[in-house]
């Protein structure tokens, strides 16, 4: 997407807080392109620019051939290329042949680069002046260019004959400015810019920190190449968020909305960690089957198996959640492990003591009101409170440690799921509630 | 935040994955203070304007009280409001005392909404002309306004005399249009809008879903109030994410960073989830002994308890998460529910499925290696994998519908986390292996 006048077209339909694709999932393709036409050509052009790159890709395939190629061409280049890049491989060609001379090949270069990095995510076309124009030289100029479907004039960069970036001018300085200074007197020298292979999480970072509405991307010889307007930004943000929430989850990564994905992409996406969660659990079948002696000479030992263990897993989810996102959003970074690691261990023993207060009063009501558990409640009660200490620890420190260690590794953090904490902490949760078990109640 | 001219003072510092704030939480306020001294007026201001309105308070805060205006009258009337929001309401009137009497009013209206509806977050200032104006008489005010230091000049609102807002036109477009051609002629008419009231997160959606850079805030009579643009978007976005990445992870919402919650605040965020979670937990021991016959008849059924609940709990949170995410992007609605149902039930099967082949392969290889469970092999295999898809379709459900359930009545999804839909699947899970066992294994 980028930051466009004829966006101000996007009138009251949008006026809610359902807009159009909110609706626009549940529908059928067929009744996708039913509605379109039924559409005047202003509200089907309102339509067309307010769905994702998908849904627009969607949304030009199923259009008869002579007509894709004026829905292609109202877009922005980068957004041509987006809507592409979308589409099998093989009928990449065919959209690009739809293009005019002049943005082919633009919109070729653009898929050049990867969709993750700034070079892809930027828009090549900005509006420029040369140092030695005068402001009401530049205004005039600026005029021409906005004349001439520049999307983006809010930022004026300043460049030398050989496109080297110079500076840069808002232009709500340039108005502002005497008509007769000259652009290199006002422009602000070393504006922020970003390489053309500088991560999209990087650029989306470097974007919301710095109140820029727009970033110059540049290549290694400082040659400006195009730029990154803010909205893209929201998109990022937005991406890197479910993908965030999606792994913390459980879940792969799923790039389409919930009623686009297919139920195999679906299955597959949820099948492959699931599967690994599993065989790792069957790992507390193996740790269970080594205490089968403690389990037969105290059978009540194994009614509070779930509940000791689950409470590692979810002190450990807790923390790695926190942790996760504190990376995500730069709050902690990797070489910050030994002050996390400090916090957690106390926060960790903390809340074990709490849970062991109310593990040691279920236990007791239980005893007090059914007599449960015979006269071996009393250390019954000792070990299931002495477990809930350890395994709560032993899960908030490890909850805390696996996103930092993944990282450090060169992993996404968000591989440290809650389900992948838990099933950890279930394992090992055993071992600690059968061993403390072993001492105290079998002596 | 507004987007603004002054921003593109943010040079090279920021010139990179890690920006100065990245290492400011990591710093005490002594440092903090020191290391701003150690600035020059320039660098300190860069550094400043990059902080969040909690650090700009605690900043301004820690500064002697004769440098505190020049700070604060640095922002922009919205900014200031977000930074005198943080402060102790009884510090409140004193930070408002340096302001200008210009000012001052208006930064007290900011403070009178509350901080996550439109009116609480727009900027009072914007540009505006009146409708007969011609293109060079507006352009004419326009560079007035600039100079008078309105941020946001990039829209341009066309007012009648009772400051209702008629249309739109955006800088772009007044440039590229002949001089004489009065505004009403080219202006767009029923812009987007938005109601003071209207919550910062729908604000968010409408702002992402238009491209549009900034938007218009009325009030109950169509008089324009304000604008809240897309960068302030940015910081909504992000805040939900966080947001609901905590609740799924079981974690109440923590509206500061990692490193600036006190211990005592972290702990009170996590105790109360994980102590309702262990409560609830406590169920898991009550089912386990209603069913204590089952279990000393057969005492390998408690080997594979573990096993058999978490799948459900895995499968559960999957399903939730997704669900959850997909509500927060508006790609299903509570409508939807029924279609979600279809959908998760087939999943859930198949998922159950799997899991199921690969614990008869778990039991039967144990059994071949170590022949481990005696006579009952094979009916334990048939339990253990019946359950699991028992388990897995019943948590797969549950994990799906739980978030629906609760947008229907008025909560947040976010609140159906991972170790909620575990502990609710645990729970059944006991239910649902013990009653198959007793026909299967003990009938």
């Amino acid at each position: 997407m980028t930051i466009d006048d004829r966006d101000t077209r996007l009138v009251p339909s949008l006026d809610g807080p359902s807009g159009p694709t909110d609706d626009w999932h549940t529908l059928s393709e067929d009744d996708r392109v039913h509605v379109f036409y039924s559409l005047s050509r202003g509200e089907a052009s309102e339509l067309f620019l307010s769905l994702d790159s998908a849904d627009k890709e969607a949304l030009i395939s199923a259009l008869p051939i002579n007509e894709r190629r004026m829905w292609l061409r109202l877009l922005a280049l980068d957004d041509a290329a987006d809507v592409i890049q979308q589409a099998p491989t093989e009928e990449r060609s065919a959209l690009l042949g739809l293009l005019d001379n002049r943005t082919r090949p633009e919109v070729e270069a653009l898929l050049e680069y990867q969709d993750d990095v700034a070079g892809g995510r930027m828009n090549p076309s900005f509006a420029w002046i040369r140092p030695e124009m005068t402001v009401a030289q530049a205004l005039a100029y600026l005029r021409l260019q906005a004349a001439d479907r520049v999307p983006n004039i809010y930022y004026i960069y300043v460049l030398d004959r050989g496109e080297q970036l110079l500076g840069v001018i808002s232009l709500r300085e340039l108005m502002a400015a005497p008509a007769t200074h000259r652009a290199e007197e006002i422009m602000r020298r070393s504006p922020v810019t970003v390489h053309e292979d500088t991560d999209q999480e990087t650029v989306a970072r470097i974007l919301a920190d710095s109140n820029l509405l727009a970033v110059p991307v540049v290549d290694d010889d400082a040659r400006m190449k195009g730029i990154i307007t803010v909205d893209d930004v929201i998109d990022v943000v937005q991406e890197e968020a479910t993908e965030d929430i999606q792994k913390i989850g459980g879940v792969q990564a799923i790039d389409q909305p919930y009623f686009r994905t297919t139920m195999g992409e679906m299955l597959r996406k949820r099948v492959g960690w699931l599967s690994l969660l599993f065989v790792s659990q069957t790992l507390t079948a193996t740790a269970m089957g080594v205490f089968q002696d403690e389990i037969a000479t105290a059978v009540v030992l194994v009614l509070f198996v779930p509940l000791v263990i689950s409470s590692g897993g979810n002190s450990g989810g807790q923390a790695a959640t926190l942790i996760i996102r504190a990376l995500a959003l730069g709050e902690v970074r990797v070489g910050d492990w030994r002050q996390v690691m400090r916090r957690e261990a106390l926060i960790g023993i903390s809340l074990g003591a709490v849970l062991a207060a109310l593990g040691a009063i279920r236990v007791l009501g239980s005893e007090a009101i059914f007599g449960s558990y015979g006269d071996q409640f009393a250390r019954l009660t000792f070990t299931v409170s002495l477990s809930l200490i350890g395994v709560v620890t032993w899960g908030t420190l490890s909850g805390s440690m696996l996103p930092l260690a993944l990282r450090r590794v060169g992993f996404d953090p968000a591989n440290a799921s809650a389900p992948f904490v838990a099933t950890l902490c279930d394992v090992t949760g055993l071992v600690i509630y059968f061993s403390i078990a072993r001492i105290i109640l079998l002596g």
